[in-house]
């Protein structure tokens, strides 16, 4: 490992034994120089490096702070988000039903989801808060034949999940999901909405839900703030993948 | 749909059917307004919006031109890119052995691949470059002591897959991977290699992949042009990923 190398992990070391939190404050760069026994320049690079990785952030005259951790969140297991997303125990998860609209699937909807065109579909946007800071936007459009009378059990309790809802009341289990991750600029609705800084970046999954019978369920677009999440993949055998496809069918 | 919805389905649709390029110019926005029927306000919304998602850029007096499009990356398939990477038949796929080290793995490192404190490993640094672009700046950590002579085999044939050459040389074949994925701000080494303006993100994939006997073959970590690439999920029920889990032990 190179000095800049030793740098970086000394200064992780540091943040992680002395259990530094959200905004506070890293020593100067002099104090890390006597600390970590190496050069300026090579103080000045590895927090450069961290920065740029988004772990601390630098603020003109004020110092180095640690930014907020990212949350873990699992994209390889089925249905709701709230038992795939890694939080610990003081963390808390709230949601919030921005929109219930009874509309016509657009064409590339009707398609992905398999109806007639223009068939009546539920778009249903949710806003996620994690300890009260809006995270995640997810938007989900579901056929209206599958969920006829969906809107009324939504708004009877927002806090239940869409999920655990088409489940329990129309039969409608996921089985499979095939998703796609994208990085990409913030627009204004994620702005608006994800309250983000000018310039920076949302990662988007998209995709479409399938029940047992290989309906799909759902067409759903899910947007996360960048800096805040880390998504965790796990790779199964292809042969596994095949076997559950042939014992559906 | 909204106006400004069916405006952006538009333009997608006019990119489809025209079969325009990367870097070809758009129609401006009054031939937008005459030929989509809407008001240029409309038209700039929506514009707005395909720039935001990457789809579009708009120079400053030079009008609108289409962004290249992303490739698609399945990220739950195992082992080598090139398999992975969804590429057309006009599409290359170059990869560039950067540099082959043989060091001390740190402490970290020690740690994921479950080997002794310092125990050797070979660092392989790679540079894939699609169409003569670098796109995606690769480093596996591998512990010499499963693939001693290593270096000298890829040497040999820097073409030749990583994977590929573990598993014929050496019998180490990969059955699972756990990543993790993130989306951050592009460090320096990231502008260098990847040619990246200021400003722009990379996705980076982390993880370590194991062979059938649940040893730890490899600790990689690979980071990707983020505008460049879709990364594909699909997901399993948990109950095949268990039965996997369990002919394997």
């Amino acid at each position: 490992m190179s000095l800049y190398e030793r740098t970086i992990s000394f200064v992780l070391n540091y943040i992680e034994e002395k259990k530094l939190e959200e905004g506070a404050k890293l020593p100067t760069e002099p104090e890390l120089v006597a600390m970590a026994g190496v050069s300026m320049v090579t103080v000045r690079r590895a927090l450069a490096e961290l920065a740029a990785q988004g772990v601390i952030r630098r603020e003109q005259g004020r110092g180095t702070f640690l930014n907020r951790s990212r949350v873990s969140a699992e994209t390889t297991r089925l249905g709701g988000l709230r038992n795939g997303l890694g939080l610990d125990s003081s963390s808390s998860l709230e949601t919030r039903l921005l929109g219930l609209e009874r509309r016509d699937a657009s064409a590339e909807e009707s398609s992905r989801l398999a109806i007639a065109k223009a068939a009546s579909v539920w778009e249903i946007s949710r806003l996620r808060l994690l300890n009260g800071r809006p995270m995640i936007h997810e938007v989900s459009v579901i056929p209206m034949i599958l969920a006829p009378d969906l809107g009324a059990h939504l708004e009877s309790d927002p806090q239940r999940s869409l999920y655990a809802t088409l489940d329990a009341v129309y039969g409608l289990r996921e089985i499979r999901e095939e998703q796609s991750l994208v990085c990409r600029r913030a627009n204004r609705l994620d702005k608006k909405l994800l309250g983000l800084p000018k310039g920076d970046w949302v990662v988007q999954i998209s995709g479409i839900s399938f029940s047992a019978r290989h309906l799909p369920i759902d067409s759903f677009r899910i947007v996360f703030d960048a800096k805040g999440f880390a998504f965790r993949l796990s790779t199964a055998p292809a042969s596994a993948m095949a076997a559950v496809e042939l014992a559906d069918s």
